[in-house]
């Protein structure tokens, strides 16, 4: 990460286009697949792929949710609700980063209340017929396997297809003018009748419910981005306090800069703590979607106020992407807000913790 | 600038570049110059000048800070501190907008500490030899007139100077990768014996403390930058949270949202008042440095938590400068650090308080 | 209140009794019946009345308390609401603090949902009986007067009534171990058949809504309330700095205390603009409830930042009440959350802005 | 502590009294002496007896900081630094709370500029004649045992004694009006020639350096002490929000209130960890004194930050003590600056991770 992306980042950031000649290099890293056995994966513990999630996040976020989202949402997918078949077909070829995947559930008008997603999958001979429309979706711009999720319209239900880049009725369209992970590119889909054969049909994905085991996982890797972006800044202003002077002093020496950096070294060792407490709740078999959303929308919050303290410790040069922190400091908002809000992640930890649910406000109840 | 800025603004943000195009637009608003009398100024009072500038950045505060930096800072110089010569050379020209001003006193290694800059004005016969480097000044790569302040080594104190853009020896190269303002252009500037005649020297800056007399001016309408970008949120903010739906139900109905909205303004509510009240101190003569310090810092920590509160609330858009959250979230962070840091203003007003300043580290002084 | 209110606060406020030698004192400060004309009364404007308010709870905010509640509650509830011939009985009596009055609305049972209140009020002959119990209410363990609202059997809409203090089945309790506010007396009261003659019911209390025009007034007077504490945090503040010595130099001149100092004073300043704004909107009759909401809230939230940077400035000696700051910091909590939580005050003024009211959530919905 | 301590810990509290009833039953705990080994003392782990702080505090943080007085500096110090004869001597004695010990160093001038001490010690025929005075110190009003500390005249190093309840010379009067932390009784001390004979000066103290390895585990203890309390809180804020209702529902199921209670868990989960990773660096005898601040400062950032909310959380009776959260709330105060304010301590941890020391400023260097 350090000798092959850190210098080439701010270029591509600043352009907001994806370094397509980086993908060999990320691909040695051998941390596409993560913790699936197995089908040419590298099977790591949570833990351990956790723990590379945040060092690639250290140098590049949106390095990190390119492979988040190849690795943790698309290739998890089909290894934990594909058939033998489908793994055997997609996934070795994915884990090499030979072709690159996206995964599709948020839509233009459902994104907190991303269940109530309206593309639909209707049956027909020999296959499915997706009609509807994506949003957000990474990496879909220029992904060779789209995982998509749509509402079965016999059953009402989610359910989960394999779509190719060049479908017929498939178009994708780039999002332009981000602030944050401006490598990464999202895209908004659109689907009019697109086919889909009966094979690319995901066997495990019967509902929501199933989007969600994948989602726990998927969770942890996201609460550890924000901890390696705050790595990254800290060891970043760590140094250039030592090295920047003024008033004839280096900036380390000022009790202000002083207490932001403490102030921020205590962050990222809690934040590990966490994330790391997490891993090993998952890996014994207790971790709940609440302790998932608890441990994001923590991190997320300590990590934003991490960088707005390293920000504002490297002055002017807090502004400039070259530098790091000001690039960190931007890619942090949309990790704040993806896989769940902030605001939607505490919800959803407080309806563990007080078995009350409070998404739906009153006005929406009194409608029906 | 709702007309004519607002729909061009995404475009040259994304790609920053500044909108020449529009410069004629913004000299029709009649605002540079701002409160300076004659010479074809508008000679608004003080508070009309900072609502202006608070009404510009409110759309797009990169405009905001092109015209400030042109008006607050290098014409005010010229008024302020000029011939009456220069004043009837430079300032009706610039009132219109004909040409393009910028202004330089921060150095790479003097920002903080800028009355220490290094810069050197050389005596010569006719004229003056300026050797040196300004960084961070913004509209300089494509200013017609150029203040510039340096040393003069007879006198070791400050002095100004007007340098013409293509004066030989002076070179000016763009600083990219800015992550907020990224429409202003600023440049690092070298000047290797670059020639200013007499007549180009500015009479009226005779030392570090003349400088601040400007400063006093140009701190107050930076204060109302942030205002600005703050209403501009909130307005955005409360519009979308009506819109757009989750849930069943518009954003606006949940109390988690309207919370925030309502902290968001009571923020601009206080911030405007503090920004009037600092017009009416200096209207009446008794704006001191550290009032004026104290009103930028503490409206610009106000403002960034009103925007990181905005930023929110539009969830994922919140991170596109198409919705215009994203865009002043990102603005923001120059504002912050230029015309003095948060912590800087915070300690010049700490020294007018107690009497006590608290600059230098003691490493410095041992080191003496 | 600087010569016979601050050398005795500390032991009342420790042995959490009521000074009650020091209401002559308070009497002659002219200030109880504040906005009142006539009957004796001061007829401040709404701005003098609210610098009076400020100005005595900058040195004790007990004192304080027990004013508006005497003035701004019950007898402001008398002016506007009574006969004229209980405004000549009462008001000038009260003006002069011969007697005292107390002002009960909120229930055991409700707090925020105020209005929901569950004493009644039957009509009999000659007079009303009232049942019921009250909670929270200051002064009342001592008050001559209570001025206390029911629910009319017959109507259901709120009525006012004025109690005296040994009323038939009225009893008193003293609420204890109170963190702030330690002098002013809370009680809960009980009302078994408590008698009230006819001539003792307000006429002008028909509906909650009259309270709220009350209430308007009094918030107003509320929200000025953090602004003394926090002017009297910040005198103790910036006076300890500069008289207590660590490490061989006055605490004014490290780094950390000056920027605390800093905000503390930006804060106070505007909290100050944001109250007089709201006097100003008041008097020319254009206050909202939502604009008192959002000026409580608000001014509640910063003076409660504010407290706690002072307390921290003054080290060890913050934790005690002689310092002031430790007490001011321990009286604020009581006032964030009366006459309006800061949650309630800025759903209060979200309805306001927004149109839509988020007070109930769903689950109350759906139980209905 | 539930059953004994819990009951009378408000009525207490409220008088400012510490309940000596209630020793018997805190020594039946088993916990005094901690991590000492042997004569007979527990000999927990430090993770243990971490635990065991917690414990107390999430009852009751006077009963805690009572304790860890006792045990973990008097005790502690002459395990750590006394000679064989005093530990059998003392230590059983102490360790079932038969004699309550105090611990002496800071001083009226002397806060967080400790080590400067000016009470001194100066050699007689067969002992150390006293002289100074201390200031704060927990327990001293009825302690039996003082270990107190006292500079050498001859080496000017700082030096430990053990002085006996009522040795003449020796005065303490209580430090009263304090907000938190109660029933611990602080006293000023006064020893005008107080003589100490020889066998009781603790041979293992001969610089401030030997007074440090003391605080290392002491600020470990109290690290958790923060821990414990807000352990406390959030079980409170948890019942609480289920039973009380408004608007016809449980707050429980308020938006507002939810995402505070789940910021207070995010919190109580990483101060523990925090909290945790600190007592295993200390058992590999890897912890430095710049990890012991970090975690002790961050700790109670954090503590601070969850007592506020949950203060909010309980609404009016939030500023109860009887509700455990308003104790709590205002207990955390002292804690926050005792064994180094957060300031302080910010600062030696930056001095470890900078290799700059902050603390003095440039005035103090000066001046000298």
């Amino acid at each position: 990460m350090e000798s092959e992306i850190a210098p080439v980042m701010t270029t591509y950031w600043e352009k907001a286009e994806f370094p397509f000649h980086v993908v060999p290099k990320l691909a040695e890293l051998r941390i596409a697949g993560g913790t699936i056995k197995g089908y040419g994966c590298p099977g790591m513990s949570i833990t351990g792929s956790a723990i590379a999630t945040a060092e690639v996040a250290r140098v590049d976020a949106s390095c990190s949710t390119f492979i988040l989202v190849h690795s943790s949402l698309a290739m998890l997918t089909i290894a934990m609700c594909g058939s033998e078949e489908q793994k055997h077909k997609y996934l070795p070829y994915l884990a090499e980063l030979k072709a690159v995947a996206c995964w599709a559930l948020t839509e233009p008008d459902y994104g907190s209340d991303a269940s109530s997603l309206r593309t639909t999958a209707t049956k027909v001979d020999g296959g499915w017929i997706l009609d509807g429309q994506k949003r957000w979706i990474g990496n879909s711009t220029f992904a060779d396997v789209l995982v998509i999720f749509a509402r079965n319209t016999s059953t009402s239900q989610i359910n989960g297809y394999i779509v190719r880049k060049n479908a017929p009725g498939l178009s994708v369209s780039k999002i332009e003018n981000k602030i944050g992970l401006r490598m990464v590119q999202n895209g908004d889909i659109l689907m009019r009748r697109v086919f889909v054969p009966d094979e690319d049909r995901l066997p495990g994905v019967n509902s929501f419910h199933d989007t969600n085991k994948v989602l726990a996982i998927s969770r942890v890797m996201v609460a550890w981005q924000p901890i390696g972006i705050s790595m990254g800044i800290y060891d970043m202003c760590n140094r250039y306090l030592k090295e920047r002077k003024q008033f004839g002093a280096p900036l380390a020496a000022f009790q202000i800069n002083q207490q932001k950096l403490v102030q921020m070294l205590g962050n990222v060792q809690a934040m590990i703590l966490v994330g790391w407490r997490l891993c090993k709740l998952y890996e014994k078999g207790d971790m709940t979607i609440g302790q998932a959303g608890l441990a994001k929308s923590w991190i997320t919050l300590r990590a934003r106020e991490t960088a707005a303290l390293g920000r504002e410790l490297l002055g002017g040069n807090g502004i400039l992407a070259d530098f790091l922190v000001g690039k960190a400091f931007c890619d942090l908002e949309p990790i704040y807000t993806y896989e769940g809000t902030y605001d939607i992640n505490t919800l959803v930890t407080a309806r563990e913790i007080t078995g009350i649910a409070s998404f739906k406000p009153v006005v929406a109840q009194s409608r029906l």
